[in-house]
């Protein structure tokens, strides 16, 4: 059965393994009319490379997207828009060492239980080398949103016990803070020490997780629907399907958990320009599934890499005995996943609000 | 665009206004041969049912469940299975004060922010009345997992402040515990001191959040999906679509944000049948969207009940004037709509888990 | 698998034995603001209902539609609208005699042959008393279509050797013509032919078939979508899906199989008031599966009712012998199903061009 | 909205333009552990690439499929099988001339209408060099069946009004005439005056329509769903999508409009081998949606090839004038559609039944 798309209206395919040809993403449901080159989507997998700085996996991936169809004198025509990225630079011998055993919080033991054949080179289709087409269907989206108010942002808010202290009433100014960050965290106290505690696990040879927090600014009121696709369940959706996702909230999230309905209900009020607003948002700008016109705020929490460096238990399946499990020297993996996440996180976001709003195109008579 | 259908081998779709005639679900997809009565509804009806101590909302809805199509000879026939629950002592002249204006909390202002017309009474189709369509659907699911090996659970894990203290290895004696408690929670002590906060912000007008832990136990290795029809992205969805669910996590979830992978990493290693297992279950039973064979072990943080006593600020929306909102007496609500959810997050993980075993069947050739 | 569903932004889900408590149809994507009422339903019931004359079966059905959700102060309010249509005086002694027969030309060999299990009682969900929901989802969909120019009519164009000599180029006059005629056949000196064949087969116990044409007139170019959902797959899947339907055609059909390019091409012209138009509609109003703005119109083929009063062969699957199969003297069935094909073949007109209209609100920037 | 998928369980998306860079198709849902290779899918191109003969157009074509994505070591891994082919030898410059002109029987002008571009190199998406991916598609479908007993086959039925007299009864035999005649028709004397017919119409600079028949054996009985998922309304939905098909038939089709229940009726019997069978098999292997084990029998109607060589009526859309469309000498365009059309017909016919096998995988407990 299908798994590799996503999307109602705005809907896409992806395909391709870490260390096959290529990696692909089909947009099928990209409205026509809209301007869109190479350009539009390699600025964004700029975002997203490794090799940037210290602080992620050094690999040269330096991808490059090519669009092939449903374009036409530079502009959608309504027909699939198909982008395809080379892969470059793998180098699949230092997974034949390992490519007879589990590999410790790697999906390969799943994968094989599974389907009975798995693709171990650079992770296969486990790999999060996947994301890849994600955010390149996040820079399409991108442009869609380009048509409305609408803006996303998305940062580090913390990794390990570190962190940052965002306030999220400057949407503006965050924008411009996360760009010049090497971690995409936008609190320069607090990304000086997520250097040093990154920097310390990758000497190590281990790995750290952490947090990412996304904001939707501007978003008008009525989008997302009821009962099932809740904008929230389909956000949730979205960033728990991102490799190492391991947790999801939206507005106060799990602290919600722990107040009372006097202090957490957002209560409606009438601001300065006779608009009604809310006195606060701590639901995070939707409420029964809903878009309130507040500002759309959740978190993501993220495993740390499972690829470490240090020796780890594990089992040669091949020969169902035990084995010390470690990694070929040499192999390249980011010490905190986190880091390239975060165009990931901004990417989905984009891909669902778009799909949101073409769907309330439908609602009324 | 339809949002009220769930699922994709095991489909439902539900209907229903809280102060309408009926709630009602069909389920497509069910597979035929499956053993199923009335009965099997209404025991799991039973225990969402409000009016049964004085922890939870005090209306009496005492729902039964009547299968009107999809069974011939007390069996499923493979045509749609269709269940109607009557809703009953509904009074709905207390939505009549309110209905101009912007509840707190609730979504009636962003359904006429999408929609342009609300079905105010009990709160229409807003209303969580819904989530007896959801166990409904949940107690069929849990005929077809008969015919398998996996058993889930569902349990207070927090209420505000109070966590409970449960031990995940122990399935067996939790389900009889989870039982005998007014609570859902198998920690006795823990539930002494949850009693009292409730009774508290009840006597206070107000509300409390909490959290509801989930397990899957005796599942297969090698269930659910990759990239974006993971397993825990399917129990993300389910779960963030019940009403008041403001986050997920799966395994450790936010914790394994702060963490190290050699730490966090569940490493494999062949136990004493010469099995291969893993020698912790930090990631909750899932590893790259697919299930481990552990048991899959998540939760759900859920707001408190946006329906409180205490006046708040609103807005009359007819004459766009400020206004007290102050809840009729006499009304019903939960004080903790978490005890109630705790049923609602178990038929979830059935009906989630029964669709992807059923998925499983098209993974070969 | 669900197979119960139909429809993508305008989409129903079907539920109902012939001989169960009642038949239902939920409507999941209805756009919030239309005006609707039972009388809006039983209207359209009426025109499918047997008993109305000798030419169809005398079984009184007399179906009364009731909506139990999704309205609000006379409007539908965008979610699910149910309507219920209760069973009456059915008779299920007559299929206890023919049990464990497999019934000519009938479904209960392949569905037990599928499912292993089968409700006979009238035939269970195979009979064609499922096409009563669908007559309920046409007169919504009718209902969205006042909102357009949009206008639907269908008509018997033969049966047997008898066809009717058909105007398709005065659609008004032929709405009149059609409901004024017993036989929904616009031509009156054909239908007293046909009223005599299909009496002459009655007396004999038989029965005949027919062909319903269609037509869709006032459709704004640029309807439908290419590829695999083309706006004529569309129609097709839908006619084809009809109980007893053998056969799709549209504009000149399998007559074009005939035909040289010179001849059947649609020239593009400039009319009177400047418009461009086509020279003819050999192509039946889709080009490429986008609408052209010339009326659609095509055809649906339907075989002879299975259910006779001749004796056939059987064979006992209990006792695995042969029978002769010998329908109860007394049981009604149409000696002529394509009269009451005609309502359900406008009904799924109605459907399909709703959904294709909300879908083309997506389709550009 | 989405519109260039096909499938549920074996499903896949294409994309491409006629004049683009290359053509692909991502097949999501095939299952793991299937030996595929390139020579697996050209060898099914082969046979719909035109330049093979005088009957067929003269463009060479020579298609190359490459699977980029979902093998592992010869063998599919459940992965997203993707297959790019790349299009060469095209010539976009005799379109520049006729760019602003309404295409005679050509989708021009209803996709300007629907999406207010166009890419009208070769005809773009709407072009039928589409049907290669469905070949392509076909032919992986194709290894799948290999591990069943099924059977296909298609081949001309008629062209013009010069009929085929092919006896169904004998699908092996014709298997070898079809592969063995230039038309794909295996009734030698009809295609000796087929080949007559085309090569006038040629002559002229027209085109001539016709009918494909098909053919699927040995198909087990209680395969396809009920109600709208009839087996049949797939393969119509199916056929009426690919381009120029006007019509499609089961079993007797129209044919069957015009007899007697008593006549058409297949009646159950029980044969030599003590298995009940069916008498005859008017309704060609499909009752009320689901397979009988008859062979499963059907027509597709064509139209003449749009795209011809004598002056007709345009318009230049542009200028808003009338015009006559002469389309360029030397470009090259099949005289009649109907020969090429028989593999794409053969491809949808595989694409369906693996569908519809696999989807039977979920039907009972």
């Amino acid at each position: 059965m299908a798994s590799n798309s996503f999307g109602t209206c705005f809907r896409f395919t992806t395909f391709g393994e870490s260390h096959g040809e290529m990696m692909g993403v089909v947009i099928d449901g990209c409205p026509a009319g809209l301007e869109l080159s190479n350009d539009d989507i390699n600025i964004e997998l700029k975002l997203r490379s490794p090799g940037q700085n210290e602080f992620i996996s050094g690999r040269k991936e330096n991808d490059i997207a090519k669009i092939v169809s449903g374009i036409f004198e530079k502009k959608t025509t309504g027909t699939p828009v198909t982008i395809l990225i080379e892969n470059k630079n793998y180098d699949s011998s230092k997974y034949e060492m390992i490519k007879d055993l589990y590999r410790p919080g790697h999906a390969n033991y799943s994968y094989l239980k599974k389907y009975g054949i798995y693709d171990y080179r650079g992770g296969g289709r486990a790999s999060a080398r996947e994301t890849v087409c994600r955010v390149a269907a996040g820079a399409v989206a991108n442009k869609i949103l380009k048509h409305s108010q609408i803006e996303t942002l998305a940062y580090v808010k913390s990794i390990g016990n570190i962190v940052a202290d965002i306030n999220t009433d400057e949407a503006v100014n965050l924008k411009a803070k996360i760009i010049n960050s090497a971690l995409f965290c936008p609190d320069q106290e607090a990304s000086g020490k997520i250097e040093t505690l990154i920097l310390k696990s990758k000497q190590e040879g281990d790995s750290i997780g952490g947090i990412v927090e996304f904001m939707i600014s501007k978003v008008p009121a009525g989008l997302g629907d009821p009962v099932y696709e809740k904008f929230n369940a389909k956000l949730a959706y979205a960033m728990m399907s991102i490799p190492a996702a391991t947790g999801f909230e939206i507005g106060e999230g799990f602290a919600a958990a722990k107040v009372k309905g006097s202090i957490y209900n957002d209560q409606p009020i009438i601001d300065d320009k006779q608009q009604v607003t809310l006195s606060s948002n701590h639901s995070g700008g939707i409420l029964g599934g809903i878009s309130t016109g507040m500002p759309i705020i959740g978190r993501v929490a993220f495993k740390p890499t499972p690829s470490i460096f240090k020796p780890q238990k594990s089992v040669n399946f091949k020969e169902n005995r035990k084995e010390v499990f470690q990694f070929p020297k040499g192999a390249q993996h980011d010490p905190c996943v986190v880091i390239r996440a975060v165009p990931v996180v901004e990417a989905m976001c984009r891909i669902v609000i778009v799909d949101v709003l073409l769907l309330n195109r439908l609602v009324r008579i």
